[in-house]
């Protein structure tokens, strides 16, 4: 609904939009004709990640496989600037602050303070988490750091597991795609990853990767691609 | 799908109903609008139950709690009456036969076998699970003993959960409410759970039963009690 609307959304739990929806139950049908079966998923605490994780599963006939979810696959974390509509901040700070903002590696924006309402500490959701691990704003690097034992987990699970599926967000599978792809800052920086197609990335026995690659055509896929990279523009 | 059509359902995996959905998505609300706020869910391998749990989280908020899916809380194996209309069932064999297949407690309707396509042990979504384990019949004494494991489960994890969902079937639940209540075996035969109503148990700290209740009005109650009574008569 807010990428719709152009807004920094980050933690905010919004919900699919039509279009979500049927990208979602789109991926699964994909995946499915594509030969997939998973045996584990993996999503963040967001509903939109959620949603789409079970729309697909629902698609593939899979509804029965456990699913994980965990904080640390949520989308970074915006700060103060979540809820902003992003043409607007980007008229206000300028399009390459913006650009700093939501892709520099190293820059957060600043930062929620623990008593606003938005911050996640304030919010029942995660009233189970360590209220000093959950953040008021992020960097890129602040949310690839938290994907370290997210990975680590999956990459156990293959032990027993043939197939996983993470459903997350731009930002989160940004920093899986940097640990898997061994990619450099400066490389991730340039990697918009689309909403709604599946990313299939193939393992050896030992955890090597063999290939990766996108359940779509070119010509879709640049498409979305510029879409996720002109969303800061005004 | 298959109540409407009045046949043996047990373990095949039909899709929710448009009535099945609305009833699962007013239960989330009812409770919602109660105070609930689980904190892990438990359901079956199958879809119609794990839909109904999907959608009441939804209404709830709660989408992002834990879903543990067992096969112990699937429906009642109806062996080779699987699939047969309940009335034709009725009619050939007579409703007292019915009564015994589906109400007697030690009573079995004859089993699959191992080779049949419709034995779980032919089905890749149980694939991980013993095979031996899987039943190609089951009288209620067997889906009850089953639910043991299950229910010592739940009963540990409220040392630290405050509000558990369990989301299953007519007979598993029967299960789970002759441990919790303690009824004999007489008494459970006479009991018929309605669809798509909660069905609250409050325990005190050493998991003593304090009360229980459904979250409907007696009338409403009394008139999905008959229709679950009624289903295997011709």
């Amino acid at each position: 609904m807010w990428n719709k609307e152009n807004r920094f959304t980050g933690w905010t739990d919004v919900t699919l939009s039509e279009q979500g929806i049927e990208e979602a139950k789109k991926a699964g049908r994909d995946l499915k004709e594509a030969g997939f079966k998973f045996d584990l998923a993996y999503t963040s605490y967001l509903k939109r990640a959620i949603k789409t994780c079970w729309l697909a599963l629902e698609e593939m006939d899979l509804m029965y496989i456990p699913i994980r979810n965990t904080w640390k696959l949520n989308e970074k974390h915006y700060g103060s600037l979540t809820g902003l509509n992003k043409s607007e901040t980007a008229a206000k700070y300028g399009d390459e602050q913006v650009k700093l903002w939501r892709r520099g590696f190293d820059i957060a924006p600043p930062e929620l303070s623990k008593e606003d309402a938005l911050h996640p500490a304030n919010d029942s959701k995660y009233a189970a988490i360590n209220k000093n691990e959950l953040p008021g704003t992020e960097s890129l690097r602040d949310t690839v750091d938290r994907i370290v034992p997210v990975w680590n987990e999956i990459k156990n699970e293959f032990e027993s597991k043939n197939e996983i599926l993470v459903v997350a967000h731009g930002n989160s599978l940004r920093g899986m795609l940097m640990y898997i792809k061994r990619l450099s800052e400066a490389e991730i920086l340039e990697i918009n990853i689309p909403t709604g197609i599946p990313y299939v990335f193939e393992f050896d026995d030992q955890m090597h990767l063999i290939k990766d690659y996108y359940l779509a055509d070119e010509e879709t896929l640049q498409q979305l691609m510029n879409e996720v990279a002109n969303q800061g523009k005004k």
